[in-house]
């Protein structure tokens, strides 16, 4: 099989690395994507002709095979608190470079044959609860965008899919983050990077849009 | 009963004209507020100071009972034709919209010892389909939105609903932009804005937060 | 007008009365019925036969113009621990109830030009939590049957709506279940039975089909 | 490993036989039951002490790992012409198997320190559409149950998943009986018996309850 390519944009709570290693181990040329940039690809997704920049400069390398986008802007606080700025701000983070991936990836895609997008969602894209209204808005967002370009798109060989991660996954800064978090009631980000490896490479005859991801431990 | 104001902000559809009848009918002080500003009050609501402006003038006036948000951007379109900068407009004009008369009306509401705010959506804010990639994610975003100012604040006193406006609101412009539009398989906008009367009137034992409204003939 | 019948099938913490009395205000010719029959018709409607004897019992007086199921088997109960002979119990209780009175209704009300059924549903409809498979499951039938009846008769004229009751009925019953329930944070029976009189007597241009309601106090 | 017993119930559409090979493949002692028993063992799966007797002549043998559940009984037809026999006998074939089936396995499988247990449901099991008021009614049902087993059980260790087969499954009876129905816009057997492969072994850090399936080709 040629190598193909696969971009791994933001790296939430250490899922972007576990991702790497998943498919790295299974023969993909990754290419991580982040706004520090701490290793990865530099690029800031929120700007179109940013993204654009970074697509291209894959071009010449192995064809893209699609994306993983968990590019995330954790915000909790009262709603009279978060200036529009800031509610902006959380959905340039989480949808707008969804949509800026997306629209880089598609026709890349599209020439290729196919390829798979998969957005990560959280439980904030379902129920939108008490302090999370930026959070919860820009979620529900995301998963409005995933829905459409699944239908629109799988036509073209494209699989969309969005995952709902309901709970933590388990990291330093997750440990420091959420006091009383611990590993066994959190998710281990190697056992969503197989989830996403096995949803990537679904059959076309079987292809899912939505599953939901939480720890044993956790109350459904 | 002392008169009271009620700001309906956006006339989608002629929905906003309906509920201005029926609400001054009720005795209350309206306040439309449209973009065009054709009768209403004019304010660009995608603007927090603006938006700040318009509800400090209301403040020498009756006291706030509500807003009824129908702001809205119709858009269709395939995804790799809709530019970032169209993505972010619809976003802007429903949803950042909601977000900037929210926190002008929510403080006032408090103290007013509560009151309602009714935020419009569709059948795109349920089921984001081909075509409706920056629709439905606005629409869903603001579904988002309105969960989380429903949780956060019912205990100030604030009743906030959701509506799914699932088909076509009779009109003019609705028979010039969709061919085939009927008004017997559309919705009136007075029999709309009799259901937003009785939402917003509902007694704080029973609060409905979202419900859907179609017409009979319409398949579910 | 010429009066119009009313069938309200069950009591479930006091709604009934409370429709009784709304329904009988507005001019309706009112029919409670109930298991029990304490002042109401007796009827077992989880039995077809026993039903269609109450409604043509029926049609000798003012026509029909809808129905009112409430009628609710609460069970909470370890899933281990629920016999599978309770199980069906509570879906024939909830559910085939709804069918037996479905049956009886709609051709009663195609003849006359259409009418309302209305369905009482639960938070337990919605999600299912634990000590709740027996309920939930019977809840969840509810829903998916109203809802096919929904789109199967709006052309007939009929108005199929469900409701989801996301809290606690104030009532002396109440009061002995649920230890620790309270008044202002319990739905009142009479603001239900405004809603529910609001929702019976929606415009054909503008019909919901689900709604749901909670005490303000509610943590949605 | 020790080798480990799987049941599988109902055999719909050809996925009972491609489940059977894929997890024979994969090292499972696979009971397949159904109700014909052809090459099966025989149970009806309706009747509880049917069912014990199944699991318990099971007991000699590997220890359970778990069940997957597809007992199916389509039906599609007018509301008014589904005999409230039928509307009961569709409930009891996929609704009450499952309770049947779940209160044997569940306490097996806690005493082999957990496993797994998949309930198929359908598209109709989100939505229910005219014509299929006693199909959708018992496969909302069936997913109120799992919902409920899931939240209740998961403690136990005891993975609880639902999935949503959106589409025909490509089979002769399907060719015979959905006239139109194409095998590259129908779901092969083998594609979803792959997916319940992995919903099984999922690490207890990620845990799917609910996904959906459907072909590439099909308007999602």
């Amino acid at each position: 099989m040629t190598e193909k390519t696969i971009v791994i944009a933001g790296n939430s709570g250490g899922l972007g690395h576990a991702l790497q290693a998943r498919f790295s181990a299974g023969g993909y040329h990754v290419v991580p994507v982040s706004r520090s940039g701490a290793g990865d690809l530099h690029a800031d997704l929120r700007d179109a002709r940013d993204t654009a920049r970074l697509f291209e400069s894959l071009d010449a390398s192995k064809p893209l095979a699609g994306v993983i986008h968990n590019a995330m802007q954790f915000h909790r606080g009262a709603f009279l608190d978060t200036s529009p700025e800031v509610f902006e701000q959380v959905w340039r983070s989480m949808t707008l470079t969804a949509v800026n991936v997306a629209q880089q990836a598609i026709p890349r895609l599209r020439t290729n044959g196919g390829g798979c997008l998969i957005f990560s969602g959280a439980s904030g894209s379902m129920r939108a609860g008490p302090q999370f209204s930026a959070f919860s808005s820009a979620k529900f967002a995301l998963r409005g965008l995933a829905q459409s370009l699944a239908r629109e798109h799988s036509s073209d060989g494209i699989h969309v899919a969005h995952t709902i991660l309901d709970g933590l996954i388990w990291s330093d800064k997750t440990q420091q983050r959420f006091a009383g978090a611990q590993a066994n009631s959190s998710m281990a980000a190697k056992d969503l990077a197989e989830v996403y490896w096995q949803l990537f490479h679904q059959a076309p005859s079987a292809w899912t849009h939505e599953l939901d991801l939480r720890p044993m431990s956790a109350n459904v």
